[in-house]
This record gives C-alpha cells, structure tokens and sequence, in this order.
C-alpha cells in the first residue's frame, strides 16, 4: 500500500494528519472517511501556483462532484480555488458556506429550469451552457428576470482520452456539450453573441477522466484554441475565456502512473501559450477543472473488520463494516484499490484476501487479490485514495447509514459530515 | 412499452391506478417514483395464495432491500406478509412502521455488534447466521444480555442460477453463507444447537437474481433438503425451518420471460412436498423470500424531457431531469428497460433514443435505443418497472435530491417519501 500524503507509521501503527487511526475509529466509528487536510492544501498548492501564465488569468476551479460539504468549500474558498458546480443541491452547498457566487462555475447536461432561476438570481460567474433547449430555457428566464449572465459554450472536440491517437469522432456520441464538426454549433453561440440577456464569454471543455496522457491534454488545447480562433474569425467576436476541464488521472493502484503535477501544469501552460500565440489569440483567462486529482489522494476510508471466511474456493474473505454504499466505484467501474492493515502497515504479505463489504448484494466486493498480513477480525483496515467519488455517490442501499466525514490535520480532528442516524433514513417517510 | 398492473389508457393518455400523471407531476413534481398500490396487492396475494401446503406452513417474507419504508412496511402487515431485513436501519424502518417483531428476519454477511443487539432486544422472529464469526459475536451478546434467539443458518448449496446444469461448484466462492459441502459447517450447526441461548430451527438460502429456470430452484430445495435430512441424521436434531429464498426473475423487458408467478409457486409447493416426503422430513415452516418478484412491477418512475440532442453520430439523446441518482441500474449493471411517452402511449414508433440522465458522468445513460414517437422537450416519459433496487439504491451524487415516492390507487394518491430538500442534503454538514 502507498502511503498518501501525511501517512505515516509512528511506533509501527499507521497515523494521517498526525492522528492516530485506532483513536479516531473509537470517537467516530467506522467505516469512517478521513480526509488528510494538509495534503489537500498542498495539492491545491501545485496547481494554484503552477497553473499560472503571464498572457491569461489561470484558473483551477475545484470540482464538486468529487466531494463535497459546507467545510469543503470553506478550505475551496481559502485555498483561492474557484467552483464547478453541477446542480442546485452543489450550489446550495456553496452558497451556505459563503463562497463569492462570482467564483461558481454552473456545470450540467440538463439543468432544471429551477436551478437555472436560482443560479442566475444568486449571481452565479458562469453558467455553462450544454446545448439549444438549455439556452432557449436560459434566455427565457434571464428574459422575465431582467437579468444579465456571463456563459460559456460546452463544446465537444472529439478528442479520445486514453488513446495517444487523435480521432476525431470517438466523442461524437457523448451527452455532453455540441460538437466543433456540427456547423449548428455556431448558431448558438451566435444566439449567446447577440443576446442582450447573455454575455458570452467562451467555451469549455472536457474530454474524459483519469487520462494519463499528456498529450491528450495538449491536443483538446489545440483543438479547443483552434475552434477559438475559428469562431472569433467567423462571428468577429472575441473569445475572453477557455475552460479546458479536467481528467486528469490519479493513483488508486501501481497500475496507475500519474504524471508529476507540477511538472505536468508548467509544461500545460507553455504549450497553451504557445497553441494561443500561434493562433493570435489573447484571451483573458484559461479554467482547469480538476475534482479527482485535488482530492482523491487526500481520502481514505477506514473499516473494521467483521469476519474472516474461508469459501471452499477461491481466497478467505474479509468482511468489513461498510463497502458499495460507501463507495460504489468497485461495483459501478471495477476500480481498483489498495488496502492496509492499521496496526501492522508494514508487515509483510502473508495472505491474499478478497475484500467484501456487508452489502446484502453478490457485487459488494470491494477489493480482489488484496495481499495483507494474516489479519484478525476486529482490527482495522485502511483502503487510500478515496477522496473522490465515494462520499458524493454513497447510497443508503440497505438502509445503511451513511458515515461521517473527518478531516485530519496537525494532530486535530474535524468532523466536517456527522454520521447519519437510523432516524436521518426515515426523516422523510411520511407515516 | 408492456402495460403493467393497473397502467391503462383513457383518452389517448397513461394513467396508473387511476390517476392522470400528468396531474401527478404536477403536484409533486419530477422524477416521481410511481407506487401502483393495487397491483402490489394483488402481486403479495398470487404469493400468500399459492405458496400454501398441507404439510408445512409457508411463510412469504418481503425483502426490505428491493424497497422499503414505512408506508410499504405497513402494507406489509396488513397483507400478510413477513419481512426479511438486512441492517440496523431497515429494522428500524420496520419496527418504527409497527411491524410485529417476531415477523422479522434478519439476514446479512456482517452483521455488527450494535445491530445484532438491537435485534435480540427487540426480539426479531429469526437471526440468520452467516458464518462462525458472527455467530460468536452474537453468543457473546446473547449470554451477557441473558437472552435467547431463535436463529438460522445461511448455508450455500452450491446451485448455479441462470443454468439448467446442476453444478455443485459454482457458489463456493460466494461472500454468504457456509457450504454444505464443508464438514465445518456442521461444527456452526452443532453450536447453535447446544448453546442454551440459541434456538436453532433450521438452514437458509439464496441461489441468485432474476432466476428465469423453475429447475434451478427445485434443485436448491432438493439440496437444501438433503442436507436438512443431512443434519437430522448426523446430528440427531430435528430441522423445523427450511428458507428457500428468493431469486424469481422478473420482467424489464421483452428479452425477460418470467413464469406465471401463480402455476409456478403451487408447483414449487409440489415439488417441496415431495421431497421432504421422499427425505421423510416434516419441517413446520418453508420460507421464501421474494423482494423483487413482489414490487418491481408495481413501479415506475416519471421524468420530464429536458432538452433533446443530435449528436454528430448515433442516435439522438431524450436528457430527462433523473437519472443514474434515482436508478443506478442501468450504469452499475448494465440493466434494461423500456420506456414510454406519456402523453402518447400508444402512438407508433419513429425514432430510436438514447435516454440519458442529468448526472454529470458519462455513464448517466438509463435506456439505449429506446424506440418512442418524436419526443418534445417538456414531454413527460415514464419508465415501468423500477419498483425494485432503484429508490433503494438511490443516492445524492451530484447533490441531486432524492425524488419523492407516491402510491396510487382508485383515483388517489399518496406520499410514502417527501422529495428531499437542498436542506436535507446538507443536514449533516458540520459548519
């Protein structure tokens, strides 16, 4: 298992932030997500200084979906970092912990008319438009509210993540975003243009998740600035923004090889200066949207181990007190994992196990071929790297309640989401 | 579309137990989660009424996990039935909704300290054990407690659902039970009969989901009962309590052929008897438990059409305000269903659809090639058949509010679950 972050191992016990893990499951249960705040802080770091050019305004908005809650985006807030949020329950999160509505960024395929009157009457920076029916829907309500809103265009370059070929068309097929190829594209960006209820400001991107090519990168840039250019040609408007997303890719395992961030961003920046200066283009500010790779290292998920089963095939299984609600990935993607033992995380591997959750489902598996010291039940296992995508698609299946959220830091613990009550699971039924 | 349970159509437009449901989005808003009351009614009678024998009380026990809250626990009662539950919170749900404790089953891999003593103290019917480990755990509780528990063993008869063959090898890598093919198992049995605090009235199984084959559960009953005979002989105890399960497949869509429920039970009830006859067995109870079979037909969910995309390539996008949030299905198992136009049920086909979801992810996608007359956006399309594993599974991903939950019938309706709140989805922040 990689250590993470602040992860270390003090008289041979495992710690983050400085806390002990068997302390922190007694005051708070497991499962438990604990979150590594000063890794956080240093991740946002790399990219907030990195991600920085002497021609545009660079900015990292932080993804929502990732991970969310009210302390969150209190440290978003701290951190500099601005906001993509993609529905109103995201926006309301922000808004109640106090972040400058100027510096949300609204996100989405299928926006509800409620959430488009909320975000524009709450004075959102950007609403991102996704397609003809979402802006007919926008200018409708702008209309009636007297209101002005900048937007961006979420466009769909055709690049293919995961490949170092570039092909055009593998993302035709995507919910998301109007293509470059579609000539339709530009008349709604023309509707943007000369609308007196729109400020038009760019357009966005974002071709995938957990790349690992560099290059993907760059050529969605070049695409994205080439399309720029094209449109400021053709409509003689200037294009003050690009937003080029995120997807940047992250490590759950040794399989996943991602790049040196800070490294990575320099080199990002300088090969958009360049793709800019080529084109002639000078826009004022340049987004990257990274949710995963801010916060994923940053989140581990503690569990108890419940029973040790030994099948009559295959290998023995631990069963821990949390799995798919908790973090649905395994199930939903087959993501992979890492896993340790909290008392003995340097012991040698003595035993591969299968890592069930206490789901009543066959799919509640959350890691296979796990190779840990013998364990024993009641100890604690740790699984890193999972800061993203856990917390914000936990699920009360099983009427499981859903656990609390701690961060971590210099030795203090925060709960930031308390544990949900049996009573939270029928607050809502109505008797 | 096939019309279920009360669906029918009066002028030109879909209703469900009697009510317009476009009256009903209007009401209580979409996505809606759809109850046909009558229907789930009717469906627990086939059941009651047909899995009855001379020789043995049958027992049907409601799955709380496909679906459950308080008003469906409620129903429960009053049809009948019992019910199985798998956690702390679904128990809760139960005994909060007035449920004869007794009437309830506990089942579940790992199942943890604090709810094993919630259940011995509220004095469930029957405590399903999975495995030594947790059987020791409960000892311990029942013995500090002074209590005393009547308790099954779930054991793994190694049947392969989903086939005709009969393969005795296939489960052995399951996370439930214990295999009747380890001596060991019967080391658990032996415990739970000499220990003063448990009572052991029998063995438990669950071959799979959405079983199409009759065969493939006469031959787990064969097995069951053979080592039920297995343990009386060996062990000299009598075997009161045999649980079968539940498993019976159910239809989505045309590529589904499920059995006609009624002719189907009274053959299993059949086949059961004449085994245990031909085991000379006389256990006092045989239990199933269906969750699916009982309610996913009885569901649907309502959404309203956002916005409709042509993408360069493939079929056009309906993007409807629900999504992977309200019906995980689709994305984790690649599940299928049909669809409708509200408005016009009946209305020939033009155009195949890709019906995606509001959920930022590329995965939101709930129907492909979904063949429906030329949708307009603000149309509402209903989804049948979601009456199981969707509102159960359900989660905030993307801060989405859960949907609401209305039951219909004779022209009524009522609320089960309130839609959820922006202010429910940050009532555990901790600001």
């Amino acid at each position: 298992m990689k250590k993470m972050g602040t992860m270390e191992i003090v008289k041979g016990k495992l710690q983050i932030g400085g806390m002990d893990l068997e302390d922190l499951a007694k005051e708070y249960q497991t499962p438990l997500y604990i979150m590594d705040e000063a890794h956080f802080e240093q991740t946002a770091r790399i990219f907030t200084e990195n991600f920085q050019s002497k021609v545009f305004q660079g900015n990292v908005l932080y993804a929502s979906k990732a991970f969310t809650n009210i302390y969150l985006v209190k440290k978003v807030k701290e951190l500099g970092l601005c906001l993509d949020v993609v529905s109103g329950g995201e926006l309301y999160t922000a808004l109640k912990a106090g972040l400058d509505p100027q510096r949300i960024y609204f996100h989405g395929n299928n926006k509800l008319a409620k959430e488009l009157e909320y975000a524009t009457e709450a004075g959102v920076g950007r609403i991102i438009i996704d397609n003809q029916d979402e802006l007919t829907l926008l200018l409708g309500i702008l209309e009636e509210k007297k209101l002005r809103q900048e937007v961006l265009l979420r466009v769909n370059p055709g690049v293919a993540a995961h490949t170092h070929e570039y092909i055009q068309t593998t993302n035709e097929k995507s919910k998301f975003g109007l293509s470059i190829h579609d000539e339709g594209t530009k008349d709604v960006v023309r509707q943007m243009v000369t609308s007196e209820w729109t400020d038009f400001r760019g357009i966005h991107c974002h071709i995938g998740s957990q790349v690992f090519e560099e290059e993907s990168f760059f050529k969605s840039a070049d695409l994205m600035i080439g399309y720029a250019k094209e449109l400021e040609d053709e409509l003689g408007i200037p294009i003050k923004e690009l937003n080029l997303g995120g997807g940047f890719g992250v490590y759950y395992t040794p399989e996943d090889k991602p790049f040196e961030l800070g490294a990575f961003l320099r080199r990002y920046v300088a090969h958009i200066e360049e793709s800019l200066s080529e084109a002639g283009l000078e826009p004022e500010s340049v987004d990257i949207e990274p949710g995963r790779s801010l916060i994923n290292g940053s989140g581990s998920t503690l569990y108890r181990i419940g029973s040790i089963k030994h099948p009559m095939k295959g290998d023995p299984f631990l069963l821990v007190d949390g799995g798919m609600t908790d973090n649905p990935r395994p199930a939903m993607y087959q993501a992979k994992y890492e896993a340790g033992l909290v008392s003995r995380p340097d012991a040698p591997s003595e035993q591969t196990y299968t890592i069930a959750g206490r789901a009543c489902e066959s799919g509640d598996v959350l890691i296979t071929g796990a190779k840990l010291p013998k364990a024993q039940v009641g100890e604690l296992l740790i699984v890193p790297n999972t800061g993203a995508y856990t917390y914000s698609m936990s699920s009360n299946y099983n009427r499981i309640e859903r656990p609390a959220v701690v961060f971590v830091k210099d030795g203090q613990a925060r709960v930031a989401v308390k544990r949900e009550t049996y009573a939270d699971l029928i607050r809502n039924d109505v008797e």
